[in-house]
């Protein structure tokens, strides 16, 4: 069996990943592929609940070494428990988020060292790379403009505007560092225009698919 | 002001850390020692948290990884909210469970790679070693029957009779390597006489500390 493609989704709040996400749904699902949906952090329910104690805000401050390992931990299961399985079963996994969202949220935003990722990296992910990622860039502002409407702020949305902007940089370098596999998408466009762009990006993905 | 002592209590299911933290704490408060009492996994509301995580079994397995991850997780937020802040302000801490434990639990049980737990020892203890563990050992067979009167078991309880027997070993060659800190108990023995060998371990903390 052909082992199916896997397809990240990145960028910084409110640009528009779960909007678009449910475009290239439709997208794949149209070229009669079978796709398996999911996010970070979470998708199972171990890790769901992972999630939720990284988002809440209590009382006690969640340590930025603490948020490190809970991510990696919720990866762990869901690559263990949904992505590896769906991609070795020949299905396409399309993710809202993945390993390029910690080196830019713990990374740029917390500034956490590089090298402790990296380490958690390869001993998590064990070679696991999504064959296309993409970046849905805009200014910092536009997206969490976007994001505000939406109501009640988790605990990253509080974050203030600088933290934002190094998550953003540090998206930027990923998409430099892996220009392979990363296509940077003008995310601050209207939505037609941020399609179009898609379509091109997942354009290079499909020959290869029907080949 | 002078720094407090750190006191681990270690063991396998049911071998009487428990029933001792209580004889410990009265022993030293009896000193006139400020004590904080504590337990790993735990110790902070968001480290009870995960440690529910860690216990309860549900249908999702967790896998060896994410465990682990989820130990350092929980000890990063103890360490940094709890112990240090404590042995700062001169408290001595007396911790049912820590460090030891993950080479035992995920080293020697699981059989995850030592160099792993060492790395993550590194990243997240940042040189914290306790002044004193006292590893209750006994053979497995009377602790899991001293356990058994409890009621329900949990994640770690169900585990097969190898599981614990690696358990022990990996205390045994911890203690083994770092003798300095180590005392050993003979936990299988009465009460009274497991107590009088927890008084003469003590003992040995003692001076140095009215010095
Ligand atoms: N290109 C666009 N132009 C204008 N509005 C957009 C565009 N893309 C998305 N939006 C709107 O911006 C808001 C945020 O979009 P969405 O929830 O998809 O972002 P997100 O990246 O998933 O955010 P988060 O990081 O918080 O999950 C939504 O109201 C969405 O309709
Ligand atoms: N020396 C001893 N002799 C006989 N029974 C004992 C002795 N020490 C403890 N017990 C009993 O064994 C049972 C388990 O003890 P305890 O709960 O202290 O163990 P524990 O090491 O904390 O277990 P766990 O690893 O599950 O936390 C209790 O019922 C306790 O009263
Ligand atoms: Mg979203
Ligand atoms: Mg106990």
């Amino acid at each position: 069996m052909k082992r199916g493609r896997f397809i990240s989704l990145e960028g910084g709040e409110g640009v528009g990943k779960s909007t678009n996400l449910l475009f290239i749904r439709e997208l794949l699902e149209q070229q009669g592929i079978d796709l398996l949906v999911t996010r970070e952090p979470g998708g199972t329910p171990l890790a769901e609940k992972i999630r939720q104690l990284l988002l809440e805000h209590t009382e006690e401050t969640l340590t930025d070494q603490a948020e490190l390992l809970l991510v990696f931990a919720a990866r762990a299961q869901h690559i263990q428990h949904v992505i590896l399985p769906a991609l070795q079963c020949g299905q396409w996994v399309l993710c809202d988020r993945f390993i390029d969202a910690t080196y830019a949220y713990q990374g740029g935003g917390r500034q956490l060292d590089q090298h402790t990722i990296a380490w958690l990296e390869n001993t998590v992910l064990n070679g696991l790379v999504p064959d296309l990622t993409l970046l849905l860039d805009a200014p910092v502002e536009t997206g969490l403009q976007r994001a505000q409407v939406r109501g009640e702020l988790d605990r990253f949305e509080l974050e203030e505007l600088a933290f934002f902007q190094r998550v953003r940089q540090a998206y930027l370098l990923r998409a430099a560092q892996h220009a392979e596999r990363f296509r940077i998408i003008q995310a601050c466009r209207s939505l037609p225009e941020v399609q179009q762009q898609i379509r091109v990006a997942l354009a290079s993905l499909l020959p290869k698919y029907s080949e």
